[in-house]
């Protein structure tokens, strides 16, 4: 698996290990990462820390010519908010885990003109699923099903 | 003004006084305020903070049946960011202190069947572009151009 990937699904596993929903992201500006990220619905109690929002949270205030060369890496695929961060800054691509688990807003993203690459990991599919089977509330509140 | 227009542009004013973007938000459910928030990029070094996120975030973890019967009034037009974190959660209605300054996604939100009532306030219009003629780059940081 690509290393920056790797990075982001380290960080759903530290989740896991925090009783938290395993799902990770990187932001990655030129090959150096600017911030890690992950889902801490339960580790913070909030609502809007999901993995691509955590990221770009811990990665710091940046002008826009930052986030227009940077990449978004996240084990799964990014739902209306996390999408609408990355058009908010501009993000030119994203490379998604898998999408099979939940298909975000990757055809909203690709019609603004954003690259999205899938992975389809089954790392990242076999951790998330496994999660959901064990705590399918907690999922559904953090989708808002 | 309509009595939660009144507490987000009150949440508005104290961003302002904290030395912030005064963009506030608050999120009601039947009523009653869920959470309030306010642009805290200033005063927390945060990208994603903006006033509907961090209303969302104070407002706490609540299943999908509560937001699916809230309305979010924000003193702006919302970004990219926050219209993606209303139709994450189903929020069914935004009312908007006014988008002459910045138009966000309006049109896309409604065509996802989200009400959108535009209040076009020039109390929210003369803050805002005050702030933004004093401070242009901090502006433009915060809206990713």
């Amino acid at each position: 698996m690509e290393h920056f990937m790797r990075a982001a699904l380290d960080q759903a596993r530290q989740g896991l290990a925090e009783g938290g929903i395993p799902i990770g992201s990187v932001l990655v500006h030129r090959g150096v990462i600017l911030g890690r990220g992950r889902n801490r619905r339960v580790q913070l109690g909030s609502a809007v820390l999901h993995g691509g929002i955590d990221a770009l949270d811990n990665s710091g205030r940046h002008e826009a010519s930052i986030y227009r060369e940077s990449v978004l890496y996240t084990t799964l695929s990014p739902c209306a908010m996390c999408s609408g961060a990355i058009l908010l800054f501009g993000i030119p691509k994203v490379v998604v885990g898998e999408n099979q688990t939940y298909m975000g807003e990757e055809a909203l993203l690709r019609s603004r003109g954003v690259e999205v690459e899938v992975l389809q990991s089954s790392e990242c599919i076999d951790m998330l699923q496994a999660f959901i089977a064990a705590s399918p509330a907690l999922w559904h509140e953090d989708i808002g099903e």
